[in-house]
């Protein structure tokens, strides 16, 4: 990327320009297909037969029938409308940390986001499961079984529920949680989940909003990490999509869809499935495939996760390394026995890159955690250049600082704590900038 | 529009297609904007403020503060959240036959969408105020005083809801109803509406979703056709702001903005309001203004008016017409003095139309009326085309018909109807040409 004075950086944030910034592929069929109609959903395309064909071929057998929307958000928030018509159930069961999307009805089930609001935010019937991080949550690395130990906090909440008279509509993870750390959940989680929610009569939504389309290398989509398996009964999608155009799905089984047309409610969406979106979806699978980016995001990701564990032997700030492909996290921590999050160092560490033109951020819960999912196009390179400017800028953290931090720092940070998810969303340049000064002196 | 076989439409429905199908100049405003530069909202770009300053040029001076988003349905949801946020009030009023979006917050404050669900679909904190329709309505156009009579509504509600020891958080009202019947509010309802909401302490939203952008014809904004003395404190926008790429916007004061600000909890949009769509958006307002398209909407739309009257005086059929600038409908009714709407007919006529390569649809409460919202370039030949070839086909049903439908005819109506809201959304030549088959038997 290029700011306005043509200075250069390299990306490690950007999952939405997914198939790399401005490819010119994704453009030609968008304008192709511009010049000749686009519509909206008043009308039959092949674009959107084609389209639907060819993204669920990508996805297990049972996963079959597409509704095209324009975000995230409104992906999500169908998925809930599905998964409470089904059976005319209403109560959620989200994960700790949680972020599903800005629409009303996501912020209800998102506790990245309520928990920001006054106490009792939380709606009556949400349920939140702890997150199922091996690192920092309630069963860790050293736990025998994590995937039913967390699978088992499910089922608890479900019997509780239950008791309560209440009926679990859908239990909904994002496949890793993004916002809430780069977690990733142990393998068979999803599967033991899914049996508890299902006797419930629930649903299982899979988000791939952050993690879907071959970022995680090996394969299509992140949830496949948990085994052949496990297969959702709706899958959401959003951000790399289009390579930065606004569209996004929801993928169900038959049955689903069929019971929610038979509400007699039908679904309809002005820009959902325009043949202009449906181009670009098209096209941003072709780029995929052709430029063999999963292979990338494999190739790419091991080094990456190579070099950074060198640096987790050098540097007793870093805590823990975890991801898979072009989705990795890095758990800075005070203390590597307590794990005491190094937000504010954190921090200092993404100003600086930005100052060495390299843009990378930090979440989490305690915003401890670096967070790479560049565009796909990353290179061993690009791998290779980030990780040896985070190395020497630990180095100096070290030599310069110790545990005493000059009080301005701690007054930027809470300023930029106060900003909540900036760091994921927005004006990078405004107030980064004012505080990655102050942080300087 | 041209179907797939090259046969050549007349489009008449189409508000998104807003300043012409695939118009040059806004595809090549996208082309260029998608080569240099797509980014989500991470980041800062010109082209955001350059747009907003714009549109807001367009609006009353307090409505000076602009949320980018992707859909209508997300403009009117976060305008929700705005309101809510706003004095922390719940309770919303909402039109009968509105609707508003189709996420889960927003069916709920949808009468055209909750009332085909189950009875008691309608939420505690919803309350429906009667449509200011003066030819269908409560108050009709004998009325001394419409305006008044429907406001009185609208306080009564509040009133009652106080009783009750509820908190009005806002009044949502189409500027125009679309769905609803093409309703044209009397002139100083709104003002009277918002005198009451506001001493409740509750926001006034104007949804020009699909009547703004110069629609109107003398005015940019269909909320400005009921004086200079009255200004909505959010308006939401959509579906022809980027003739057809999604996008949309919030427009807003900035004391109910820094309101929301204040909660804490920051509104993150990935696609919203990026260089692409503020491009696009910009291309669009560009055309409306070089073009001379409101121009073009006041003096086809009086033709179509004019036009469409002659017919009322010729065809008992024809019940009401109503419009202004390109947004028009003819109300069909079986009976001129009880005002029996002609459902049956409506259809009929529409579909006969498509066979005469004419797209014109029916909606409102019971379908009868003829919805007009044609691209902006519409011109006066098409209108005389349209009419024409309406005024043979109304004069075939009074000669072949009568008052007997063959029973085909009814079965086949009771099939598209029981497909709810299918003639605005979707799927035209699939259901539509089967039963214009069976209509034709």
């Amino acid at each position: 990327m290029f700011d306005e004075n043509g200075e250069k950086y390299l990306d490690c944030i950007n999952n939405v320009a997914h198939v790399g910034h401005s490819h010119p592929y994704v453009i030609k069929a968008a304008t192709k297909q511009m010049e000749l109609l686009n519509t909206n959903s008043r009308f039959l395309h092949d674009n959107l037969v084609q389209y639907a064909q060819r993204l669920t071929a990508t996805l297990p057998e049972k996963l079959s029938v597409c509704y095209f929307v324009n975000s995230g958000s409104e992906a999500n928030d169908l998925a809930l409308r599905l998964a409470r018509q089904y059976r005319g159930h209403q109560d959620v069961i989200t994960l700790e940390n949680a972020y599903h999307g800005h629409v009303t009805s996501l912020i209800d089930i998102s506790p990245y986001k309520f928990n920001q609001l006054e106490k009792d935010s939380k709606k009556e019937f949400v349920h939140v499961a702890p997150s199922p991080d091996v690192y920092r949550g309630k069963y860790r690395e050293d736990h025998p079984d994590p995937a039913s130990a967390y699978a088992e906090e499910v089922k608890k909440i479900i019997e509780e529920t239950q008791k309560n008279g209440r009926k679990i509509a859908a239990f909904i993870a994002e496949s890793m949680q993004s916002c809430g750390g780069q977690v990733i959940p142990p393998v068979g989680y999803f599967q033991k989940a899914a049996e508890y929610v299902h006797a419930a009569g629930g649903v299982f939504i899979a988000d791939e909003v952050q993690v879907g389309f071959g970022r995680v290398g090996k394969h299509f989509w992140a949830f496949q990490l948990q085994g052949e398996d496990f297969v959702p009964d709706i899958v959401t999608m959003g951000k790399p999509i289009g390579n930065g155009h606004p569209m996004s799905c929801v993928v169900t089984t038959r049955e689903i869809a069929e019971a929610f047309g038979a509400s007699g409610l039908e679904y309809f969406n002005t820009f959902g499935g325009n043949p202009v979106s449906c181009a670009i979806g098209m096209a941003v699978l072709e780029v995929i495939e052709k430029e063999d980016l999963q292979r990338n995001a494999t190739r790419v990701g091991n080094y990456l996760l190579e070099l950074l564990t060198e640096q987790k032997q050098k540097h007793p700030l870093v805590g823990d390394i975890r991801g898979v492909g072009l989705f990795v996290g890095v758990d800075l921590v005070k203390d590597q026995q307590k794990r005491t999050p190094a937000t504010a160092e954190a921090l200092q560490l993404i100003y600086k890159l930005k100052e060495q033109q390299i843009l990378l951020s930090a979440d989490g819960p305690h915003r401890n955690i670096l967070k790479f999912k560049p565009p796909m196009c990353f290179t061993m390179e690009d791998a290779k250049h980030v990780v040896d400017k985070i190395d020497v800028l630990l180095t100096g953290m070290y030599t310069n600082e110790g545990n005493s931090q000059p009080e301005s720092v701690n007054e930027s940070i809470s300023h930029i704590n106060g900003a909540a998810c900036r760091q994921e969303n927005g004006f990078y340049s405004d107030k980064r900038s004012v505080s990655s000064k102050r942080l300087r002196t």
